[in-house]
């Protein structure tokens, strides 16, 4: 089975919104075996809907359509499917139900413009939408399968989980699995020159990413079933981390935040980290993780050079002699703030972001890590510079976060 | 002129990249006066891209293409250019410096897999990469413009800026002028309702949006130059807020985030922020806008009951007596990382994010924020029980930002 994925929306088309629907959705079809071949996004307009309607259905036997099914003038994606395969548009009483029961949910009356929503193209299944009020359709003509779905992702999601997805599995005929590889510490380039032969070949097949200052492979097969598809991994697998095993740090939903959480609740110990540059994107990246909560004892974000004396106990006369941008004071704010909350690990973390440097002419860029824990004590330095100031500050909580992984996986957890 | 976007990439159409480009395109294009009809993403394949390339060719003046220019076999862009139009591929001098300057910028040797880079479509005219190393390419054939640029965003975006844009303004014939007005704590429903004379008009059209928390509405004109279209939407916007103002925060680059550090600068105020369950998302936040750092004193991630007491001097007792999740502890929270930063105002936040509840039966989504300042005591309670974790966590930093914001800007700057 083949798919086209089809957004519907101006807010799309001039830049408003991201389109994160049409990748959400990829991932969901090629875990079912169905294969994307494309995404396409147009504006509120019946004839660009209709032109996109038309090329999907010559070229996919799967039309997945987002968006465009609210209560507005401008919500025309029923209206589009209905004019375009000549259907009538008849009030539906289980879509009639999608909206009452939002409706009931939000204490709020029906009214003529709500009551739109519960039109839609005659011979289409409605889906009542678990999350919202809009509700979507199922349509088969001609061995093609259309379905619609609202446009706010958390509505979006939860139909496609519960309404769609169950359906389409019952008529997938093959398993796509992929696991995706991630690696820190080493260019793309360099990946992908390492495994150039295994880049090159087709089932499975190997494709190198960047994200966010990591590298990632993606290993995906094709097979019957998945545990066929899970065994033609294997030996890719074991020959990517072979050669380039040194930077690899996880797989498929392993973050090095929820590596690090689980390395310290594995280990029963605990952390606290104190930030200036970071601002306490170090505390929220670790506290994202559920269960964070057991481990994770403090966060300090101490932009001045007081509160990083006063809270952390660094010496007052340690950032006048070497700056508060600098390795011994970041060690000190590691040691402080483990000693201030008793944590086995504390890490500190100071830096210049932009866009102003400092009075010493530190670097733009430049960052000190420190790691303090039981026999640690280091600091590593970098220089971002060719990097603006949200990167720097990220690029900083992932030098943290993959030295503390890295400790912790490297000792012996005893 | 009209515009197509194609983005052209694997990792787009299995899911695995949010298509960022073509947001931030369209963005551009709007704002240069031109009309984006469609996003299209395909994958690494000849023939994928040259369909495409043919659709956007009878659609479009203008076809703006993003990926598929690396180094490696499945960088496929300008092959398929080439082959469609029927180009020879040819090795281009300034192509060639692109990739030879970025090689010595890393310093890194020439090699052949680097070398593929320099050859373009004959008759097209290289686009030097400030950013990395790939060549994009101007291409004018028949009266359309195709261009090309790296699918890295930091890359994509340096390219469009340095090279595209200005080539592109010196031909533009028209203006489109837009602004965003952002509102917080409304229902789009109601926004859209309250407005819907509005709403069905053209030009200045209005256009309502969604978004983490917060309700948008674009407003957009179309004008032979930026003034008149600037002055035809002024009467619109004055209606708007006469309608709905009271939820209004801020326009286009705002932030509530943003207006908060402005509105402590102007008054030479500053905060400190005590975070429990958003864990040091607020300081986050608050953080990621420039010169924060002269307002911002200090930001407490106290997970536990004991940093809770030790670090805000929150009583033992009063944690006891109403648990870690409550009214009176938000606002000892608040009080107390005021009195032990010296700040104008403290910022208290407690609540349950999940997905475990406490022994206290306090149900997951309750929040508590509370804010301490000079006259100014007060704590709102929320429960954000139909969302999951992130988004709790989301918009319990929206409460304290909308908070304070309004007490900032409602208060007599002095």
């Amino acid at each position: 089975m083949r798919a086209e994925i089809l957004c519907i929306g101006t807010e799309l088309i001039i830049g408003q919104t991201v389109n994160s629907n049409a990748t959400w959705l990829s991932k969901k079809l090629a875990a079912g075996g169905i294969d994307v071949m494309r995404h396409v996004a147009v504006g509120d307009n019946m004839g660009r809907i209709s032109d996109a309607l038309q090329l999907a259905w010559d070229r996919c036997d799967l039309i997945v359509v987002t968006g465009g099914l609210g209560p507005t003038d401008d919500d025309l994606t029923h209206a589009a499917i209905a004019a375009h395969f000549g259907l009538p548009m008849v009030e539906d009483p289980e879509a009639l139900r999608s909206v009452a029961e939002a409706l009931q949910r939000w204490n709020r009356p029906m009214n003529d413009v709500s009551r739109k929503m519960a039109r839609i193209p005659e011979g289409s299944v409605a889906l009542v939408n678990p999350a919202g009020s809009a509700a979507g359709i199922w349509l088969e003509r001609a061995g093609h399968i259309i379905v619609t779905m609202p446009g706010v992702p958390r509505e979006m999601e939860a139909m496609w989980q519960q309404c769609i997805e169950p359906k389409l599995h019952a008529r997938a005929d093959s398993a796509i699995v992929s696991h995706l590889l991630k690696f820190v510490g080493i260019p793309e380039q360099d990946a992908a020159g390492a495994l150039k032969h295994l880049l090159d070949q087709a089932n499975p097949s190997v494709a190198p990413y960047v994200g966010n200052g990591e590298v990632y492979l993606r290993v995906t097969a094709k097979a019957p079933d998945t545990a066929t598809a899970e065994a033609l991994m294997v030996p890719v697998i074991d020959e990517i981390l072979a050669t380039i095993g040194k930077h690899y740090f996880g797989r498929d939903g392993d973050t090095l935040e929820s590596l690090v959480i689980e390395g310290l609740t594995g280990r029963r110990e605990t952390l606290a980290v104190a930030e200036s540059v970071t601002g306490g994107w170090l505390a929220q990246r670790l506290t994202a993780v559920p269960g964070a909560s057991q481990v994770f004892l403090l966060g300090a974000v101490t932009y001045t050079s007081e509160m990083k004396s006063r809270l952390l106990g660094v010496d007052p006369a340690l950032i006048d002699a070497h700056g508060a941008v600098s390795d011994p004071v970041a060690r000190a704010m590691a040691a402080g703030v483990r000693a201030t909350s008793g944590a086995t690990w504390g890490i500190g973390i100071t830096g210049l972001a932009g866009p102003l440097g400092d009075d010493r002419g530190t670097p733009v860029g430049r960052v000190y890590i420190a790691l303090s824990g039981p026999g640690v004590d280091r600091c590593d330095e970098r220089d971002f510079r060719t990097l603006g100031r949200d990167p720097i500050r990220w690029m900083a909580t992932q030098v943290a976060l993959r030295r503390l992984q890295q400790t912790l996986a490297g000792a012996d957890p005893g």
